[in-house]
């Protein structure tokens, strides 16, 4: 009954359901070969090998010697034995915790009920907190949530200048794996200087989140601390939503953390088993290979059609990018890897950025994000027979259609609704997709050694400051003379001196060149 | 005095400042050769010229027969004799209007103050305001503002629970230049139920700013709304920041207004007339055609470090690749332009995909934005000597450092502080580098024609949805037979069953396969 041009036939081939979970994959509008399967056969079954094998527990993170245990924290019974007890009750301990937040049995310093929380993390200690405080939070939820993700003093500033006096009823949670991330740590600070500001013991505010025996953690100890909570070495801090990293504050917030890991347990039981055919995750993989020919020659555009998602390629962002982006592989062959991935929301985005995806360079596939059901509520028409959700899938399949007539690739993942669970679905099912797709191209996907470098530098840059700070006297002293009384590079000392006489810690006489700029203390 | 490998020489050479803005370019860490301004000297003269037709008042939008104004918005004196007075008037009525809000001077129905502000919009006319409002607003507005910027009817639901009984003192502003956007309409019919559930009159609480005479506008008049503003057809979504799209939320906000538009239009004044070594909007277009050979192959990374500016890239997302993702060129050849642009803040980004920045698929250039000042208060040290800003700095040091010593290409740009001014300064500046590398390429930056085909595709979806349910009845049917029976598509049919049986409209059995559904009434 078809149409001469339909894609009824392809669509019926390429769509698979879960119909127990309300999910479905469409790939029908990539542009892949059948063949595809048949291809890349060795490299999808040593993929399922290597995710089984990082699932029994071997030491799938080589360069840090170190297990992955993610999936994991929804399931404890397919962790190592002796990590399983601990899994078990460190959920059970920070629910426990949120209930006696919520209860009163714990309160703030001056004996009233906690109402606020302070995330101070970065990285994944924020992005995956912060996507469930957008996506499955009650629309007023019991405790309201701010961030310190960054370094930035001003940023800082502004947060606290919006809690103002409620932060005498804040629990600042800060969560740091290593414990020594500097972002966090200087968050921390400013954060204890805030409460101390306003006559507030900071550590009866506080909470840790760290790996046991961390700089953190033996900080907490001896300010005493309300609590704290065990990060470990086998999460990754991008795969940290469902332990202690993430749980706390979604259960500060009403969320429904046991559907949350019930949600990513689902989707791991679909994804483990299934032949490549009928698994979303290897599918997702497959595609993602496919349209970026296994090099990342296309950008991955997310695209949630509703506004609780819109945090959601951030997330994916971070989960993708660190993963995949890799100068090595495996058998230290140079080889530059990794999916650039970008996105917002629909329809919202299709008045900015798809005219470009339509009509402009085709380095990209979408992922289009169906939610089912429209609202909670029981809302109005806007036309005679018409609803405001009837338009955003129209303009969902509209999109699709007008891409894909177009030569534009997308896939489709249709959830039910936006809940606690769906969200852990959607979550787990990436997590593995990435894991397969790290696997087909033989690169570490947990592990992040570029960063380091960035560290490093920026480490190397504040050592020197010091050293052409002490160089300013009276005299004014171009940046080259203060460069070489301190030994650094002469660019390097004009930037720092720029900053220190920006914030006030230097004087700077403007020459007609950067050369011919003059400092002075 | 440099040492072997410094840039010190080569930064020199291509640091662009102007001293009077604080403002500055760096394009020192950008791969091109010195040949390029002699390669391109012809493209770069028409660039010119083209922008100075523009800024006379030219039909610079040809396929739409338009003038394009965004320049005069901040400097009337340059616009058309007729449409000076208009431009002039218009902006002293929307802050007028705002000093009558806060005054007290114009009340909600109750007879109370306005205390917050929805508005509903998309595209342009949401982004420019969600910029202003993160970047440049008091940390404790005198009044909150929230977004209805999709059709999203949970997203609705979800502000409107957050505002709850705070709708009696809320003002809607309903932004659409053609009046006739549909995600904008349902967010007004919405926002009039909700306003009616509450038992208000939504006339008394909703300012239209709209095209005169466009249905919207109309539509204000008949109910007698509080308040209308214009939108004039030479000024794009995508520029209106600072037309009443723009203005009336940000003095609605406490925003400055009019250091705003100064600061446009002092960074105008100097790339306006300034040769291309010494022009930062120049340079910027030639810096992104010679990383992307003038066919977008690189991304452009965004990343301000500065919490403030973390919608910037947002914003610029839009701005870029709505004007830049053309098909045709302006002679009608197939060219698929265009520039993906994506980012969030440093060093927060730091954690998340710099990894494949540094290591990964060199398939971008960062985009660096450096705020001098780091807080306005006085702060604290985190180390002894050390400041959270001193790190700040430090990571965008490291960064660009670590990124160039792997021939990744970085450009940063340089501003006093995050002000109106400023923040006036940076819209300005990319609004005439998109400008220009348009002519450089040869496309019309100011049309959108591939939006057009979604919104089509999406009318006919929902009209065929209609024919589809009418097709329906007690007994259960395939979506062939339905899809045969309203002469659609039978994957469309299904699609459109599916929405409608998620959200209580049809009756839904899942067979094997989607083609074994079957639907009733």
């Amino acid at each position: 009954m078809s149409t001469p041009n339909s894609l009824w036939p392809r669509f019926q081939k390429y769509l698979t359901r879960y119909p127990a979970l309300g999910f479905s994959i469409d790939i029908s509008r990539m542009a892949f070969e059948d063949s595809l399967f048949e291809r890349l056969s060795g490299g999808i079954e040593k993929a399922f090998a290597d995710m089984h094998a990082l699932e029994q527990g071997a030491i799938a993170n080589p360069d840090e010697g170190r297990m992955v245990g993610h999936y994991w924290l929804r399931d404890a019974s397919l962790a190592p034995a002796e990590l399983q007890a601990e899994i078990t009750s460190t959920l059970d301990a920070t629910l426990k915790f949120a209930e006696d937040i919520h209860s009163g049995a714990i309160r703030a310093a001056n004996g009233e009920k906690f109402t606020r929380v302070l995330v101070v993390g970065i990285g994944g200690s924020a992005l995956g907190p912060q996507l469930v405080a957008q996506a499955i939070t009650p629309a007023n939820p019991p405790m309201a949530i701010d961030f310190f993700d960054n370094t930035d003093p001003d940023g800082m500033d502004r947060t606290l200048a919006q809690i103002g006096s409620g932060l005498a009823t804040t629990l600042t949670l800060v969560i740091s794996k290593s414990g020594g991330t500097k972002e966090t740590r200087n968050g921390m600070l400013e954060a204890e200087a805030a409460y101390r500001a306003l006559g507030l013991d900071f550590p009866k505010h506080a909470v840790a989140v760290t790996g046991p025996g961390s700089e953190l953690d033996r900080h907490a100890i001896a300010q005493g601390w309300l609590a704290r909570f065990p990060m470990w070495d086998w999460v990754g801090g991008r795969t940290s939503v469902m332990s202690a990293v993430g749980t706390i504050a979604a259960a500060l917030q009403g969320v429904d953390v046991r559907g949350f890991l019930a949600g990513a347990a689902a989707m791991d039981a679909e994804t483990r088993c299934r032949p490549v055919r009928e698994n979303a995750a290897m599918l997702l993989a497959l595609m993602w290979y496919s349209a970026g020919a296994g090099r990342g020659m296309k950008d991955m555009v997310v695209l949630p059609y509703k506004d609780r998602l819109v945090l959601f390629s951030k997330y994916l962002q971070q989960l993708v990018m660190e993963s995949l982006g890799k100068e090595h592989d495996l058998d230290g062959k140079v080889v530059n890897q990794g999916i650039a991935v970008y996105g917002n929301k629909g329809s919202t985005d299709q008045h900015a950025y798809v005219q470009q995806l339509r009509d402009g360079v085709n380095n990209f596939f979408v992922t289009f994000i169906e939610v089912a059901k429209a609202r909670d509520t029981a809302g109005i028409e806007v036309e005679p027979g018409f609803t405001s959700g009837d338009y955003l899938q129209g303009f969902l399949r509209g999109t699709r259609k007008a891409l894909a007539d177009k030569g534009r690739e997308s896939i489709t993942l249709t959830i039910p609704e936006v809940s606690a669970f769906s969200l852990g679905m959607l979550v787990g099912l990436f997590e593995r997709a990435v894991g397969f797709y790290a696997s087909l191209v033989n690169v570490n996907a947990y592990h992040q050694p570029g960063v380091e470098a960035g560290k490093k530098a920026a480490g190397d840059f504040l050592a020197q400051m010091k050293k052409v700070a002490a160089a300013l006297s009276a005299q004014p002293a171009t940046a080259e003379v203060l460069a070489a009384a301190a030994g650094v590079d002469p660019e390097d000392a004009w930037h720092m001196l720029n900053h220190l006489a920006a914030n006030g810690r230097a004087q700077v006489t403007h020459g007609a060149t950067a050369a011919e700029d003059t400092f002075s203390a």
